[in-house]
């Protein structure tokens, strides 16, 4: 008697990530309760297995939902609004005003669902946010069926959102117990970032990620002023201050790292933190260079995230997995560095891992949720298929993306979205876009 | 009465890049005879004249097709086959074993088609190949009605094409010759690298270039090795030699041009030569970087090209305006270093520039051919809009361009080609994927 399961997918190629570079030919994928039931070859899987869905994916690989580990979904509406600027003005003169007059609940829900609809699209399967209103990002995301880890942001200064950092910390545990029971929603402290954040909200947020078991999710070392200034206020580097805080630990998910010494880099290592690297966001922004191969070397899990699309400008993981691969090799003056299955590691088990979530996502096993995406590489461009891997990195795009589960929810069918509407998502942002450039007085 | 044109194509936007930066709102282009007739307010437009054909390109932006000023469009065929390996390992083990294997008059056919329907279908117009066969290879752009360059090629080792110097020069003269009257195709003489061609065939081809009055395509300080060789068996830099050969002239178009000294920057931009820029390329084989702002800053034009799609791995010049855009800045540590219209520019104009074809295509200006793209900027990773040509180059991709038109002809019509069939393309570059993959020993 064959055994009953919600799906078969039946695939060209699958692509575990675990083990890595691993191809499985003409493997299917059985899902039963929005997990993982089994891997096999499809004639084994057909003959054991009867599915209430099968579907066929000739020519297409399957393969773990993209993680972006580092991301401020809402800024998707402020989405090219200023570019071409150096940082500080780029940020003083309009990305910080408009935030000023535009940050609200309907903002963060537009803003919200634009950034879903293009990760979904591009096959993201679950982001880490760092913005205001944690609790609306969360209701969106849990009408969307996206999974998400939403940062619990504390920052010195008032906004919208929060007046101060007690303010901060007590309306984000307030997130967290809205959105325990959840199983796709995920929270994690997110300290804006050393200059913006004094020592006691940081040694609070010590001791209640320790409580809460969540992690800390943080923009570290992001500019070269950003260690100038550090020195200045503190007599220090930000990286040995959060090291004295006792912020370094397997909790943190330190973002850009750009700018370290060699000494930095193995105290990292040893504290077992984790680094969020935006390959796109620091070249835009002319941060620095994020030293990814002196990170991998000394062991330290790297993962990869868009930023937000004010910096990058979209949130195309596909884009940032290839531009990852490329940059550490002209970097580290070596074509060997990051090879495409080390790029493809990194946008998908190792955001898993920075975020504590490596146990149910990131890489198609046994056991773990159903988040995985097709991806259909009988295009001209990623034609002939020499190795997969190679292709999904190196050549393919998100508009090859066909299907995206989520705890076995069909979240994007053949393209389109099921849970979104595109139309009107895109006459809201057409709408926010028409009144956030009269406003923007530098334009 | 109104005046009788073949088209009347109306925009959302036109960006017609020549000026920089100028976005022409609710704007119609009109095509006579395949040039254009005229921009103008499309009030304007539908007034003033008639058309065969109308088309409404609501949330569009009409634009010059895209200039790949350097690529070996055959090469498609080795996409994938050998990445992340060190640049000589690349070559000696995988690469050049393959083309002495498999080059042939179908390999080049086959190949150039399947590059040629990815170059369409991604927003490119015309392109600046250099390769074995460019007989075949102008066959075959002239059956699909694209703008090509074909590279004569030269180089001191025998192929399947030619067997020494004289032989390279002899075919490429004859291909010259069979092509002189066909407005599409246009020829360069391509003396491979200044390793791999000795002085005599360069003194020739500086002779030639001149008769001819065509340009002369060059791979130039690609790499570090290059000029280490350089030094060794001609006691000087490649550059230097070059200019003592009388090859720096507005004819040339230098290839990668990495590791520049201020003084040879300084002696490049008296000449008058052009740089081509491959930032992926230069990024995936750890070639070193172009310093593209201080060639801007010395006046020097820079196109770009994405180099074959063995070493890149698509021909996508959107993606490569965006990874030259953001290269710029990181290089240069200035967030406002090749600002997006300065992208735009070197993905059109420049590369007209490059190739002697500015008075022909990559603008859209009155007189002019009516080589152009319309591109879809309704999507939600483009949304909203605040600067289309920001949009263009940091969040659009190839996936949005739904028309193009090469002379006025539609080759590209609602994201389909109509001169190619992408399925039998698919086919044969898997069939060929099978047997290169076979005899690939080190695979």
């Amino acid at each position: 008697m064959p055994e009953q399961v919600d799906q078969l997918i039946h695939a060209e190629w699958i692509i575990p990530v675990v083990p890595e570079n691993q191809v499985l030919d003409s493997h299917s994928l059985a899902v039963k309760g929005g997990r993982i039931e089994a891997i096999l070859p499809t004639a084994q899987a057909k003959s054991r297995y009867q599915a209430v869905h099968e579907t066929p994916l000739p020519g297409q690989a399957l393969m773990p939902g993209l993680i972006n580990a580092h991301t401020h979904a809402a800024m998707a509406l402020l989405r090219g609004l200023a570019d071409d600027l150096p940082l500080m003005t780029w940020l003083n003169e309009h990305i910080w005003p408009a935030e000023a007059k535009w940050i609200s609940e309907e903002f963060i829900h537009d803003g919200t669902q634009l950034a879903m609809a293009e990760m979904l699209l591009s096959g993201t399967t679950c982001f880490n946010d760092m913005y205001f209103f944690p609790d609306i990002t969360g209701r969106a995301a849990d009408s969307a069926g996206i999974r998400s880890v939403l940062g619990l942001i504390a920052i010195d200064f008032p906004s919208a959102w929060a007046c101060d950092g007690d303010d901060y910390l007590h309306k984000g545990l307030q997130v967290h117990d809205q959105f325990r029971a959840n199983p796709l929603i995920h929270t994690a402290f997110a300290p804006h970032a050393p200059y913006s954040v004094g020592n006691p909200v940081l040694e609070r947020i010590r001791v209640l990620a320790d409580e809460l078991e969540i992690p800390i999710h943080m923009h570290v070392h992001e500019t070269h002023d950003e260690i100038v200034q550090g020195l200045q206020h503190h007599d220090t580097r930000p990286m040995s201050r959060l090291h004295a805080l006792g912020l370094l630990s397997p909790s943190l998910a330190a973002v850009h790292m750009t700018h370290l010494e060699q000494q930095e880099i193995e105290i990292f290592a040893a504290s077992g933190a984790h680094v969020v690297h935006c390959p796109e966001s620091n070249l835009k922004l002319a941060s620095g260079f994020c030293p990814v191969s002196e990170l991998l070397e000394a062991d330290i899990n790297v993962a990869l995230g868009t930023d937000g699309a004010a910096s990058n400008n979209d949130l195309d993981m596909f884009s940032e997995m290839r531009t990852a691969a490329l940059l550490a090799k002209g970097v580290g003056g070596n074509a060997s560095a990051l090879p495409a299955a080390g790029a493809l590691s990194m946008a998908t088990i190792n955001g898993a891992r920075a975020l504590g979530l490596h146990q149910e996502t990131g890489s198609l096993e046994s056991g773990k949720s159903a988040d995985m995406i097709a991806v259909d590489l009988n295009r001209v461009h990623t034609q002939p298929v020499y190795h997969p891997i190679s292709q999904l990195v190196y050549a393919a795009g998100r508009e090859q993306v066909t299907h995206v589960w989520v705890a076995g929810r069909l979240l994007v069918s053949d393209g389109a979205l099921t849970t979104l509407d595109v139309a009107k998502l895109n006459a809201r942002a057409s709408h926010w876009g028409e009144r956030i450039l009269a406003a923007d007085v530098h334009t």
